[in-house]
């Protein structure tokens, strides 16, 4: 699971728009969720753009599947993109608002066109129902 | 449950694109599904703009939530999305497939301004996901 | 008089931009109004843009005059615009709204195109000029 | 009320799209028309953007509503906007033609955003009923 | 043969733009010629963008060609686009004027990009062509 | 009969696209018929945007009828559409393929202004529609 | 002739771009021009939008015909463009510069689209011209 | 100093976007900073296009800097914007609220182009920082 | 003096456009006039894009002036627009209609880039200002 | 103080358009002046996009204020622009050039949408100014 | 090797932006090169998009690989587009001047869709290096 | 030589793009020919836009030449664009695929309007090029 730039701040940042989890909580929760269905969970946090294309890189064959929230990024990095499409397992984008709510520049996301599709203002929820996803996918 | 213009036709039309489900099966997947967790469900399809109007106005707060995938009316249709705007209770837009990844008209959805969220690209899981969503969120 | 899709739902949809009259009482002020100037007044609404497009063919010549509220079809539909090409009796399009407050895709209307003119943002007062201005103009 | 540039061409002017009452007359028409109900009418009309932008800010509070056709000046002015945003009594925006019947610049107004909403396109009439408007709106 | 909104009042909607010929008239003239050819020809019109879809979707495979004049839905209609998309017979789509010599939004055909081809601007022997297209490419 | 830039090289050109006849085939094919029913044809082919224009000045008003496929001028050339423009038998376009199947560029026709109408997409078999419509209307 | 803004600087403004000749020289050289022909000249500059509006009003029938030069207004007046459209004198319109080189704003002239037509880049001798133009057209 | 339309109404205007003192005020803090800098301060306001265009035109070289507001009219007029083209002088541009927090029209700057810099958003405090930076410039 | 597609035809094509003189009785009084003025004047039309490039490519320096009409070439030749940055004299560009009345694809000129400036929609006329301005240029 | 990317170059990149100040000799007056006001200032360079972001986390509630010139990220990040909207002192967005007389991408400032104001043009003094703007703010 | 518009005069036109070497030198200089490495050399230049058209025609799969210098013509030609599609052979595009730093309409083009890449801004060299790609990639 | 992100995955990453060399193949390659032709390279590759921005500050006029392939930033960093600005040695940019023929995000770079010139499509050929270009105009 890798989270873009500001989802550290989760909880603290316009949790009318947000929510009010930390991002450490929704973590704990995930964490819980998959080790009961027999999965292991890597968590990640950046704000640089090229951390997420390289955790990109090395998770990209190596594990089940990805979540990811890229958040700002979403919108405009080709960077992001190009990493997702190196990624031979299944990845599902995260927001956790829903986009089209949002400013202009908001309701559209390059990064989502390399992913198996995308789940956007469901809040913390929405990690729950990807991770969901891609255990239920793994098992056919 | 409300289901927009062509689904009737779900596992004969572009099965590449929206996969191999019918439209009648999903609908006995989700009915098990809400009655496991106490909940029923009405299930409707139509190809008709106004018949959707309809529906909404109809279930806009004698229900508990809704799930509506408009497929090609989401990208236009003012009236759903007016509709939508006298819709109570909170719903989730589900598309099958990934918008972002088909032709630049698909890309915005304009109906899902008036809803908590939307799930795309996910195929029939996505009706399932949203269905636990709202569930979920019923309970608190 | 023709009403677009969700007028059936007035004074019950968001009040603070529609107002707080249904659509019924208005209705009944409009008959009131018309035979007390010796006319009688067809009232409809519809949720589906082909039966407006019918009303539309249906009453073409055989009125005097249309008062035409599309709602969120003007802003799209070239069928209603199409239907009221052949309309050869004046038809006033009323908006209860200021469509030059709302969202950006409402600030344009196609159905106008074909109008003698329209009222926009007057609430239901807008009706009452409309009328009005109609019989004032068969009267020269 | 307030008319903007080449309105006291009235009459003279595309006759085919303006009408062929003077503005002249319009005026007699109106002060008749609000003396039987008891208000008094001030009316003026300039081709310069400035004057209009001070006849709003010396009658912004002081009368009890305003007509104003800012014609051309509809279409471009964010200083009449701004003297429109100072203006505490209702306002309606007049247009003699149909602007959406005219060339692409003139189908939208910026001053309109700022008044409580328009008619367009009923010739001399519009003024009437904007002040018929304005007055039954004064008297609750 | 499926047509589109106000097609009902060929000949009666302007001429000058649509021909003389009513919709009953080229019917009649279309089942001769194909009769003449050995084929039979189902013929609808409608005003409701649902009710096509669904005749697309009843004939999508059960008969050996199309004709479809979607007039004004061919410019924005994704609905009837994706019941095209389920089509396994050729379609071929008609458009009585010459859509270039029209007003911007009715220059551009969503629905065609489903078609085998169109033909616009013949009038009423559009038709004829088609099915003469139609039948030829039946037999090779 | 004009054809603009490739179409000498038909049939070798991207054959899935435009077919497997070449123009000479086509030619004699078009000459077979339009004999037959008592009419001679003419036939040019030029890369030369310049050479198009001036074919259409020279038979602008001594033929009965013209069919133009401008291939890839249609969609820039001012020049053949001020030809077309003094042409005063009536043009029909012809596109072997689909244009609303193509490139964003190719979806507009700008030469298709100065045309009674167009068809594309039909292959071969639009040229004969082409003839077919022509020689009708001269009879009538 | 009419003059617009800044233009009483010529000779002072950029003159790279404009010419170093005062606008006092050049109403000097025209007028001995016109009256070496017979004809009197009117001349005004202004800054102000609804200056021109008015002079525009007043000469629009009383003389023989108008060269204007609505320098900054003519990207964008709308009024000016209005009291052109009111005028029944031929009108000719000037720019110094050649507005195809300038910035994209000034590459349009909205003002133009009601005058005969217009001479750009040629300096001051583009009034000389515009006045021989219509002297010429006068006699014939 | 140079102040644009409805900056009169300071204080009575919008207070929450553009502060509660009034222009007067201003006018007064600033005269007590500039003297005591060793500098007189022409103060002027208008809510005409035109005389702003003069008074640059009369102050383009007679002064030692110009501080400008021209409020609305910086989005649109190419007449300040060529008044300032000539002016030889410093010119700074200040804008009370913050232009890009207001609508779309409001965040470019056409009269900035010809400005050192533009300070927005700091309220009447921008005016004092304006002056400021002048003086400081004047001195090296 | 270089003349673009279908000037051949003046006079017979869309004379209400055009005007009613023919090229070659434009080229004689042209001819009349620079002899009169000790000038000799080379006179060209062509169809082709290429060879108007040629003519500017023959001409660049070894004449005193150009006077072109590029006709449609105007709007998107870029090749003709390199070839006149190539040229060393004085070019002048005329057009017989006012381009800012017609179509939107013709407001633009990519030409007049690289021409001292242009004349539209002053008829013939037109080509006679040209001349004049360009042989009193000479003379200083 | 926060400087986005090549601040560090100052003095030796374009100094015609940054000046020739270091950003060195800028933080070293920056300190002296707020330290003579009672201030300490925290001053960093980054020319990565995440480390602004954090810097922006980690001082968003700690400081009294804030500076931050995001130079080219101004324009296109969306990343800043949320740390920016998780910032609850105030900020001030400094640039050094007149982005209004750059390149047309440098026109908008989308990290601004989250500042109080911004200074653009004024060099080096511009950090100046906000400086003494946000403490005299402190101080009320 | 084939040559659009303009290349004829290369080293008398612009050569601050395509250099001092002509073409013939050019030419010569790729004739040793070739030869030095076996190959003979087809060296052509046109100012006429039809003729473009041909030789790509001609050489489309008789020759081992094309280099072309569209200039002007790739920014709009679809002619020369479609003979490229036609070429079996591979083609490298080149532009001496670097097309990103030239006019907007300049940055695009429309011929390197169909060609194997493109080399831009090297001047001359960018011929020397496309013939070195080509012969090495014949040698694998 | 400066390569961006993703491109440490080369041989990997969709290979019928980027081809099957990985990037220390092509370093092994460049170094070779580089030593061969009395040159060292310095070879860098980073994910993030910062670290590229500081390469091309260190290197700026300290080396001979660079070659920078800035791949997915190349279309949106500003950043990367200003560190261009300031270098003071000749660079050329290479991307491994043909931009033209890929999404139109794609289609423009940014960052190639501050280099000489850029080489696009010719695969991991274009670095040997880019270097033989450079090593050549040291040499003069």
């Amino acid at each position: 699971m890798i989270n873009g730039p500001n989802l550290n701040l989760l909880a603290e940042r316009q949790p009318e728009i947000y929510g009010s989890l930390s991002l450490g909580e929704i973590e704990q929760r995930l964490r819980t969720q998959a080790s009961a269905r027999g999965y292991a969970l890597e968590f990640h946090q950046s704000n640089h753009e090229g951390e997420i294309v390289e955790w990109l890189q090395r998770y990209r064959r190596d594990v089940a599947g990805i979540i990811i929230n890229p958040a700002a990024y979403s919108h405009t990095s080709g960077a992001i993109l190009d990493a997702l499409l190196t990624v031979t397992v299944p990845v599902v984008e995260v927001h956790l608002s829903n986009i089209y709510r949002r400013e202009e520049f908001r309701r559209q996301s390059l990064t989502a066109r390399a992913c198996v599709g995308l789940i956007s203002g469901l809040g913390p929820a929405g990690y729950d129902l990807a991770l969901t996803y891609l255990i239920d996918s793994f098992r056919g």
